[in-house]
């Protein structure tokens, strides 16, 4: 169908195409550079400058690319590619793409189940000007999100806190919060791979020996004594009730599956990072909710409705939630741009440190 | 708004949360070892090949994902997103991204408008396996398919061709086209800065003295005596009049923004690369035209319509239109997996030859 011959494959015509262009390079940061890059940037502070400056609309977040597939195992694999821009006061704002991927059977294999790269971008040329590991990235953001909505929806002196799902994001999430709600005495943790989670109890009872650390079976247990529930789990069919909800306390949906229909209907006060990103995604069940017309896209009295954004709550043009006898669930769908403004962190903190490799790229 | 405290800068939380990952690495290659993997890749049969497989339904070709700006000087900026893959038989396919970025000031400073990086990622893992320079490869891709097209159209014979804008993609296409149609005698060239055609000319006329090389001022007088004419400019608004096209020619409307509404409804055939990339963008003229109801989106007798696909052609699901006293349109979108295919065969040919650097990820 195409014409194949030797001249044709040894490509002679390309060589002599293209113009000598100007030297370009590119600064590359495996996970180790961003280690240390991160020892130096206060990432809950860069994630809530983020969150707050969108709310002011001083962000760009186009759709995402979204490419899935079934591997040869049969597991579900995807890539999405999530760009970005914060364009804070002051400066010339941060441009880059998160390249998220992950295939549910990794973990089978040893692997982490998601990996990617951070992508940041030249304002004025927009040339990619940085590669970087993006796992403990996305990790790190989505832990700093959980742990400003605990803040901002008013949870930051929680007592008893649980965490369904045990994996890396349990990991991150309960060492930030550890590290910020100095009240947290007791965790129950809950894997349906009772030794996933039994070894994470384990580890940190040894490095937070004055917190009580409790593993049980099932997340109706889990929930019964928690002031706050964080879902952290790969499940894509919803199971809690909201009579498993203790009165008072706030869920943090991270996984995005987990809550019941009834769960997110029943819910006093319901707290979103984006709800323009909810609504455009009916695949996920708070989207489905509203574009049902069974949740409200603005907060209405009588009615169940998104009350309230994490950036509204930071900059005060909301207030805290009232829960009363009933509960809280934070849903956040997770926004590229709060990548993209660490990577953009990290990248300064490179430059000033020379951390990485610069590679030539043209 | 967010806490910040010397412990939280120092992020001491973080080390200890993460368990030892497996490690993993990413191939990155420069231009300089894309241009020596190229030189042993026939670009134009793997083209052609996922031209092929994308007709016979053998790819995956998500949204893009675009991002958007006006940079300090006031130049429209944006970075565009294309994962796709490939899924030829036989093979465990090819998955990746392309993320091509430009700016329209780039060439003041001295750049290439556009630049960026492309993507591999493992079959198995969805892992990135390769990061590579993509300004190359794209403008490759975009010449292999205008050859393919003319090809497969029925031009391969062509006499007299024409270049309206004459950058970097005018290099790569002529070079191409002066290799793979050996009946090339007149060649005239055209750009808003005559002096850049006019250096073109020069150099192409030292390398093939066999061919006739001429400078015009307007695309209407390049275009009198052209049996095939290729638009690759940057220009947003048409002006290319029917009445300006030679009777039989070929138009490939490359940059897509160049043909009139009229010049594409009295084509007597349109080919495309994808029929739902063009009716999915309404921002480009011939997605516009079809969302009007003014072009129809499948062959029609006695009605403006899309007569075919270049990969129908390459089947032999489609016949070679009959222009006639009339002429025909290719109206490439631009797809992502065409971007994809060559990366994977550059990955393949770089691990072969231990081309580039392995860079420790994680």
């Amino acid at each position: 169908m195409t014409r194949k011959t030797g001249e044709t494959v040894e490509n002679p015509w390309l060589a002599e195409a293209l113009t000598r262009p100007l030297p370009e390079s590119v600064r590359f940061l495996g996970r180790a550079d961003v280690m240390a890059c991160l020892a130096r940037i206060d990432v809950v502070a860069v994630v809530g400058d983020a969150l707050a400056n969108h709310h002011l609309g001083r962000t760009i977040l186009p759709g995402e690319a979204y490419l899935s597939w079934t591997n040869e195992v049969g597991a579900y694999s995807r890539s999405i590619g999530m760009p970005g821009a914060v364009l804070a006061e002051g400066t010339e704002g941060v441009y880059g793409m998160k390249v998220i991927n992950a295939s549910v059977s990794n973990p089978e294999f040893g692997l982490e189940r998601a990996g990617g790269l951070g992508l940041c971008f030249d304002a004025r040329t927009a040339r990619v000007t940085a590669v970087m590991e993006a796992g403990v990235l996305s990790a790190v953001r989505t832990a700093a999100v959980t742990a400003i909505a605990v803040e901002a929806t008013g949870y930051r002196g929680v007592h008893s806190l649980t965490v369904v799902g045990c994996g890396t994001q349990a990991r991150v999430h309960l060492a930030l919060l550890l590290a910020r709600c100095p009240g947290l005495n007791r965790i129950t943790l809950c894997d349906v791979r009772r030794p996933v989670a039994a070894r994470l109890a384990g580890e940190l009872a040894q490095r937070h020996p004055e917190v009580s650390f409790s593993v049980v079976d099932t997340p109706e247990e889990a929930m019964a004594d928690a002031e706050v529930a964080l879902f952290l789990t790969t499940v894509a069919q919803g199971y809690v009730r909201p009579e498993w909800v203790r009165p008072g306390a706030l869920l943090v949906n991270v996984s995005l599956g987990d809550l019941t229909d009834e769960a997110l209907l029943d819910a006093r006060a319901l707290v979103v990072d984006d709800i323009e990103m909810i609504i455009e995604n009916p695949r996920r069940p708070l989207g489905r909710l509203v574009g049902e017309g069974r949740i409200a896209a603005q907060a209405q009295e009588n009615q169940p409705s998104i009350t309230a954004t994490i950036g509204g709550l930071l900059v005060g043009d909301a207030s805290a939630p009232q829960p009363g006898a009933g509960y809280v669930v934070v849903n956040p769908f997770g926004l590229g741009i709060l990548d993209v403004a660490l990577f953009g962190a990290v990248l300064r903190q490179a430059a000033d440190t020379a951390a990485g490799q610069i590679l030539e790229l043209v």
